[in-house]
C-alpha cells in the first residue's frame, strides 16, 4: 500500500532524527526554557524578520488552535471561521470545550473574505440586542486552507484591515504553512505573514517534523502570559527541547522551505496528470493536496493499492478523492500513482 | 553543570531512537490507529495480564490527568486528591479549566488514606444541603507520589474498596510508575495495579521515552468513547505511531523495568550517602527522588555544579532540596555528586 | 406607546400577585423544598398525566436551556438545533459556555425535521473519523418555535422516534408552550408532550408569571442529580416558593390555558387583519407572534405609537415586523393597532 | 414551627409587593433597559455617592459570584477566597464550572487578612515555575462573612491596598450587606465601600426583596461588557423591571437600612440572651446570624418548635446551631425563642 491519504504518514526528516540522536544525552532544563528552544526562537525571528516576536512551541494543531483562541477571547466572544475551517469541523468541538462559539461563515474553496467578516462584525454591533449574541473576538483562517487553496496578499491584507478596524486579532492556522509558501501561486513570504496577521503558526507536524507547531506573535502584547495557557492546555512539553531541536533543524539551511518545495513539486506532478487525464477537479489547489472527482467503483479500485482520503460523496455515483504529498513523498511512488490514474481512465 | 533537578533532562533511551529511525519511512495511518500502537497496546495488555483492557496513548501528564478526569466526571462532580497532588498544585488549574473542582484532602508524605476518602464521601452524602456542594466523583492518587513515596498494596486495596463502595473510580497517575514498581519497598506488580485501580497510566516521559503516557483501563466500560476526549483535549497525536513505537520499545525485553531499576539503583546510592552523611531527610523516599534538608548557603554552593530542585524553604536558614535520578543518570555523575555532598558537611 | 414588541412587557397575572401577597408571611424552607413547590409539582404531574415525573423550577429560559443541555451531554457531545433556534442565536453562547457545540441544522419556518436529524446522526457515525467531530447528544427544538410555528403530532413523533433509535433525548423548549397548546392548529396536549419528548419545559415568564420555567422529566432517569446542576448554574432560587406559588396559581382552575387562549384570540385578530389588509405574511404563525412585511418608512410611522420588533431587513426597502400578544394584551389596544394598520395601507 | 434557620424564609417587604402590584400593567422594555431599572440605578448611585458607577441587577448570589468572577479572570487565573467562603463551599463548584480555581486561604472567623493575600501573591510570582500554578486574579470576600463577622475599615483598606499593589480587583459579596452596614460594630458606609472595593453587590434576596442582587462597579472600566456575561450566565431577567422596582423600593426612604436595622435589633436580643444564659458562643457575630453551642439532645428539643440551622458537630455531644433574623422577623417570635432558650438551661 502506497499512502497519499495524508501528509503525516511518515516519521521525520532524517536531519531531525540525526539531531535528536546527537543531542540525546545533553542535559537541559524542561518546558521550553532550554537553549535549543531559545536557538529555534531566534532562527524563527530571523526568518520572519521580526526580532521582537514571541515564539511559543506546542505539540499539535488542535491544541494550538484551542490554546491561542482561548487565550485571546473573553468568555462572551467567539471565533469567526470559514464553515469548512478545521476548528469548526475536525476538532471535536475543542473551541467550544474552552467555552467559545465558532461563528461559521459560508466559505468559497475553504476561504472567507474581508467583506464577509466586516458584515458579520457590522451586523453584530448594529443589533439593538447585541448582548444577546456572541461577540466576534478573533478571526481564524488557515493558510493554506483545508482545501489546499491560499489567500492572496491582497485578500490577507483586507482581512487584516477589517481586524484592525474592529480591534480584534487575525489568527492564521499554518499547520501546512510551508506548502503554502512554497507553491507557485504564493505571493507572500514569512516576513509578510508577520505583518499581515497578529498571531500565526508554522506547522511542523505535517512539514518534516515528528510533531510540533511554532506560534509566532509579532507583537507580544497580543498574547500575554501565554505560557500559563500552554501549561493549562496540556501543551507544555516536559522535554521542550524536542521542539527546540526540531525547529532548529527546520530553520537551518532553509530546510523548512526545501522540504516544502519537494512536496509541492510532487503534488504539481499529480495535478498536471489529473488535468491531462481529464479528471474533474473538485477544487483547484496549488499546494500539497489535490481534490478530484472519481466514480466510486474506480475509487475503490484505486485504493486497493493507493491509500487516498475520501473527502465526500458528490452524488450517488461520484466521490471526491484527496491525494496528499509531503516532505517524504517518493518520486517513484508518484510515478506509480500517475500510471494507475492512467489505467483508470 | 550536572543535572539532578528533574527526571526529564535527557532525550530518550537509545533503543527508542533506534526504532524511530528504523521505522521512519514506514507509512502508517494517523491518530493511534496504526500497527505500532496496536502492537504496543498488546504488549501492555500482556504486561498487565489484562487481555480485555483498553490502552490509550497521550502525550504528557497534565494532558492525561485533565482528559481522564473530565471524561469520568459529570459537571457537578469533583476529583478527590491529596492537597500536594500534581493536579492540585502544578497544572495551572487544568482540572478546573475543564469545569471541575479539585477536592483537596490534607496529605501525609504525599499520600491520602482510605479513611480520609470515606469520610469525605460520607460527609458529602450526609449533608442535608449536599446539592450545594461539589460531589466527589473520582479519586486521584499518584504512584509514586510527588514526594517519591508509594502506597502499599493494603493501602491501595483499601482505597479501591472505598471507591467501589461509593461507585466512583480510582485513578492512578503513574507519571513515574516504573520508579515505583522498581523500588525495593514496592509490594505490587503491574497486574496488581490493574486489579487495584479503575484507570491508571504508565508514564513514558520520565521513564525512558521522549514523551508519552499509556492510559490503561482494565474494564473499558469505565472510560467509554475516550478517543473523542483525547481529540478534543488536543492529545490525539497525528503521528500516533510515535507513541506506539516508543511503548513497543519500552515493553519489549523488559526495557521499562530495566531502565527503572537503573534509576532506583542510582537514587538508592544518593539516599545511602545522605543518611551516612547525617543529612536530615525531609521525606524518606524509596523511589527516584530524594528530599533532604540543607542550609541555604550550602545549597547555593552545591548548585554551582549540580542542578537541584529547591522544593521549599523550611525556615529562614534551611531549604528542602530534591535530587532526581532517571533512566539516563550516569553512575559517574552520582559519584561526583556524593563526593560534593561529602565536602559540604 | 402601546407595546406589541414582546410577550414580557407586563408584570404577572393578578391571581399570581394575589397569592404572593396572601402567602407573604408564611415561613418556608428554601431552594424549592417548600410545600408550594411540592404542590405545584403535583399539579403539573396531574396536568401531564405523569405521576412519576420529576418537575424542577428554574428562573428563565436561557438558564434552563443551558442547565438541561449541560446536564445531559458528555463533554464531546453537542446539541442538534435549528439554525434559528434560541440556543444558537440569542443566548450569547450560553451552551458553548458550558463546553458544547450547537450543531445547527438549516431550518424551515423555525423547524427541523426527523429526516434531517437522522441524516445528521447517520453521517456522524458513518464517518471513519467520527471521533474528530462533535457527537450529537441531544435534540433541541422549541414549541412553538422562534417563528411562532408549531410541530404537528406526527412531526414530533418522528423526531422522538429518531431520538430513541439513537438513544439520545428529545428536549423541548416550551418558553411559549401555552401559546402553542392554545392555538387552533395544535393537535397535541400536555400529556402528549410528556410522551413525545424526554425533557420539556412549561414557560411561565412569557405566559402569565413574573418569571419561571417548569422542567418536566417524564422518566426521571433521563435527568438524574439535576438539582446539583441547577445550583451550579445559578438557577436554584433561594426563595424557591416564589416559583411554587406562581405555578400553583397557573395550574389551578386551568389558568395557564385560559391566559394562553386570551393571547391567541388577540393574535388571531391581528393575523386576520393583516391578511384582510393584504400584508405579505413572512411566516404564517398560528400562535402569539405575527411576522409581516412592511416598508421601512411605514414601519417607522407605525412604531411611533406601537412598539414592534424589527425582526430583519428583507431588502433595502422592506422589513419584517413582529407583533406579539400575551396573557396581558388588552383588546382595545389590538383595536387601535388594527386601525393603525388600516390607515397604513 | 417558627423559623430562624435562614434569612429567606418569607416573601418580600410589603412595600415591594405594593409597588409590583401598582406597576403591574405598565408596559416596559425587557432585560434591564426599562425606566424602573434606570431609576433604581440612580438611587443606588446616589446612596453610594458614586455618580459614575455602573449598576447591574442579577437574580441571586451564586449567579452573581460566578458571573462577576468569570468576567474578571483570564482562563489561567483563580479567585482568592477564605476557605469558608461561599464560593468555596456552597455553590456546587460554580466558579470551577466557569473554568477557574478557588484559591482558598485559611480563615479566621470567616475572614482573611491583607497579609495572607500579599503572601499568596508574593509566593506566586516568586516561584520559578509560576506558570505551572494558577495565578491569583481577584480577591473575593463577603461582608458580612458566612459567620456573621465583618471586616473593619482598616482591614478592608489594607486588602484593597494589596489588590491595587498587584493590579487585581477586590470583589465583595454583599448578599447580606444591609445586615453588616446596620450593625453596631460597623465602621463603614455604602460610599466607603465604593471606595474600598472595585466591585461589590448589594444583596436584596436576604434583605427585604423577593430576590435580586445589585452589582456596583464604581469604576466601570473594571467590568466592561458585563451585560454579555449576565446574559450568557442566565442572569438577564426578561422582566428586568422586577429588579428595578424592588431596588427602587429598597432605596426609597431609606427602606434598605430600615429593614436591616430591624433584623439587627432582633438578632442583638438573641445575642444578649445567649450571653446572659451562659451559652458558649461559637463565633461572636454582630450581624443577623448567631452561632452558639448546644448539646445535641437540647438542639433536637429546641428544633421541635424552632427551625435552626445545624452548622456543624463540635464533638460527639455538642453541635453549633445558627439562628438567623431578617427584615421579616417578628418581635414576638424572638420573645418565644428566648423563653425556650431559658427553659433549655
Amino acid at each position: 500500500m502506497i499512502r497519499f491519504n495524508s501528509d503525516y504518514t511518515e516519521g521525520a526528516h532524517p536531519e531531525i532524527l540525526r539531531m535528536l540522536e546527537e543531542t540525546n544525552y545533553q542535559q537541559t532544563d524542561g518546558y521550553g526554557t532550554d537553549e535549543w528552544c531559545e536557538k529555534a526562537r531566534n532562527l524563527i525571528r530571523e526568518a520572519c524578520e521580526c526580532p521582537g516576536a514571541d515564539v511559543h512551541f506546542l505539540v499539535g494543531g488542535t491544541q494550538t488552535n484551542a490554546t491561542v483562541i482561548a487565550a485571546v477571547l473573553r468568555p462572551y466572544e467567539g471565533a469567526i471561521s470559514a464553515d469548512t475551517g478545521h476548528i469548526n469541523v475536525h476538532e471535536t468541538g475543542a473551541i467550544e470545550h474552552t467555552g467559545h462559539k465558532v461563528l461559521a461563515l459560508p466559505s468559497k474553496d475553504g476561504k472567507i473574505s474581508a467583506d464577509q467578516v466586516r458584515d458579520c462584525l457590522k451586523e453584530h454591533f448594529a443589533s439593538p440586542a447585541f448582548e444577546h449574541t456572541v461577540r466576534p473576538g478573533i478571526v481564524y483562517i488557515s493558510y493554506p486552507t483545508e482545501y489546499g487553496t491560499i489567500y492572496t496578499r491582497d485578500e490577507l491584507s483586507s482581512l487584516h484591515d477589517v481586524c484592525r478596524e474592529y480591534g480584534i486579532p487575525l489568527f492564521i492556522d499554518g499547520a501546512r504553512l510551508g506548502y503554502g509558501l512554497a507553491c507557485s501561486e504564493c505571493d507572500i513570504t514569512l516576513p509578510d505573514l508577520a505583518k499581515l496577521s497578529d498571531i500565526f503558526y508554522i506547522g511542523g507536524t505535517k512539514v518534516g517534523a515528528l510533531f510540533g507547531e511554532a506560534v509566532v506573535v509579532p507583537d507580544p502584547s497580543k498574547l500575554p502570559n501565554f505560557r500559563y495557557m500552554i501549561k493549562q492546555g496540556g501543551g507544555l512539553l516536559a522535554k521542550g527541547r524536542l521542539l527546540g531541536i526540531q525547529f532548529t533543524a527546520l530553520f537551518t539551511d532553509d530546510l523548512y522551505m526545501k522540504v516544502s518545495r519537494h512536496a509541492i513539486a510532487q503534488s504539481d506532478r499529480i495535478r498536471s496528470a489529473l488535468n491531462e487525464l481529464g479528471f474533474r477537479i473538485y477544487i483547484d489547489s496549488p499546494t500539497n493536496q489535490q481534490f478530484f472527482v472519481v466514480r466510486k467503483d474506480k475509487f475503490d479500485e484505486l485504493t486497493k493499492e493507493f491509500a487516498l482520503d475520501l473527502n465526500c460523496f458528490l452524488d450517488d455515483e461520484d466521490v471526491v478523492a484527496r491525494a496528499c504529498t509531503s516532505w517524504a513523498t517518493k518520486e517513484e511512488n508518484v510515478d506509480l500513482f500517475i500510471s494507475a490514474l492512467n489505467k483508470l481512465t
